[in-house]
């Protein structure tokens, strides 16, 4: 099952980390990286992920005709464009997959690029990442322990699907199916809205006079809380308008949550904040630690 | 400037890491323990943390007349009667400080409470913690380089804020001072606010039907975002009462630039998104490292 040659489009943080897992795992022969920048493609060649480097500028849709896989890692308002170039030059068995955070935008566009072709496109979300980006924030075990969901629709081959899916394992990934729309409803919840809830609050308090004061006084939790802050912003724009939809009922439905506590607070409510605040921490205690909370509080 | 008795009542998180780290810079020759649960003493005396423990039931007033220094880290719903106890059993060169997340209304309960002794109450906040709590929880190193607040007021003995400054920059802490009020809109911001925010995320979640399947798809940028929301409902109900007025502000703030954020996304504005995106992942980078941003995004 492994792969003879892989091009890899945008050897970013994922798609580099992607390169590397493989690499490391013996699962790849050849890897070549196309990207926008020279710079990071020197960058990912000096640290040994890939074996050659094209920009978009380059004839870099020669290389498709001989691939067994493409990864299209980049932000996903370039992936129309890509589709179309890759539609035209892909080899009667090269699969195609990429590691969007939407999906059903991603069906789509691939339904109507691809084609006949379009059976050997996978969609897949590696649902890893970290705040760094390009190829020098790339790690061979960004996907150890982490989920990979693909969201296959009927049209997909059965056999693409599976080299995906084994591709994926090789990196250390636990890999799981839901449908497009599935998919893009829950990430809206707990990865999209987060993060825009996190921007929004960094921006707010940067925006302020104090704001060096402020970030002084800040602790670990305020860091943890904004740590997804620091992420991309292209990345994220593109993200936020392809799920628009489902982002904006979750921000509704957070909103009138987060009104309902904040008549709690007004009120003076102390049994009520007390009680919102108990079902959230055992909540997310259990997800930590399956087991019942020990803890002796103080 | 070692201390020979020191009092710490509630041997919690904060508590009993103080005493772990007072006791191995050898900045403390006896602690006394006091609490309200049995089993939680028990473990700090297990754990070495405490010479001797007493609960609330016991006789522990006794303890405070020769008492160098009296820590209170308990919840700060506690303060007012812990306060009138200790004013009436402390020793005439007893000093007291506090650990408190909110300081105004702390402050404003010690000087009713402590009368002429007023002087001697140096109202402190070490901004450190972790979403554990209880004697289990305490680390000797969870102060180090961290920021430890101090909120004197006239009245204040220059002596007593020398000697609780240099205890907590025994545990190595920075200690840096603020007026009560500024520390209270300043905490606010950057940490009550955050935590109402991811309780309410994880509460919202948790309550939906396929609560379940949505925790299992979270990365680890949800588990950053909402890692404080595992945190003491009791401690936070606290916090959030005494500040509410500042935290109601915070709230409200931030709910105007949430709505902001909502509208770019409902008109489908792309570069509006980037930009605020973009202007709070510049300042949260500039956090963790305040040379100029290097990563090439890919």
């Amino acid at each position: 099952m492994a792969i003879r040659k892989l091009v890899v489009i945008g050897v970013g943080l994922i798609g580099g980390s992607c390169a590397l897992a493989l690499r490391s795992a013996g699962a790849v022969e050849r890897i070549v990286g196309v990207g926008r920048g020279r710079a990071n493609l020197d960058a990912a060649l000096r640290r040994g992920m890939i074996d050659a480097a094209l920009t978009l500028d380059d004839d870099w849709t020669s290389e498709l005709a001989a691939a067994d896989v493409v990864l299209i890692a980049t932000p996903v308002a370039q992936y129309p464009k890509l589709f179309d170039a890759i539609a035209a030059a892909m080899g009667p068995s090269t699969i195609v997959t990429d590691a969007g955070s939407t999906k059903q935008d991603v069906v789509d566009a691939a339904c109507a690029a691809f084609g006949d072709a379009f059976p050997r496109f996978v969609p897949a979300h590696p649902i890893a990442g970290s705040e760094r980006s390009g190829a020098v924030a790339a790690d061979a075990s960004l996907f150890a322990q982490r989920n990979v969901i693909v969201t296959p629709v009927q049209q997909t081959a059965a056999d693409a699907l599976a080299r995906v899916t084994s591709m994926w394992q090789a990196c250390g990934a636990r890999v799981t199916a839901m449908s497009p729309l599935d998919h893009d409803h829950a990430l809206a919840a707990v990865s999209h809205l987060p993060h825009v809830l996190a921007f929004v609050l960094v921006d707010e308090l940067a925006a302020r006079a104090n704001s060096d004061a402020l970030f002084e006084r800040a602790g670990t939790g305020f860091r943890d809380f904004t740590r997804i802050a620091g992420s991309s912003s292209e990345m994220w724009r593109d993200v936020a308008l392809a799920n628009r939809d489902a982002l904006l009922e979750e921000l509704d439905r957070y909103r009138a949550a987060l009104d309902e506590a904040r008549q709690l607070l007004r009120n003076g409510d102390g049994s009520g904040l007390e009680s919102l605040f108990e079902r959230a921490a055992t909540a997310r205690r259990r997800l930590d630690d399956p087991r019942p909370d020990e803890s002796g509080a103080e």
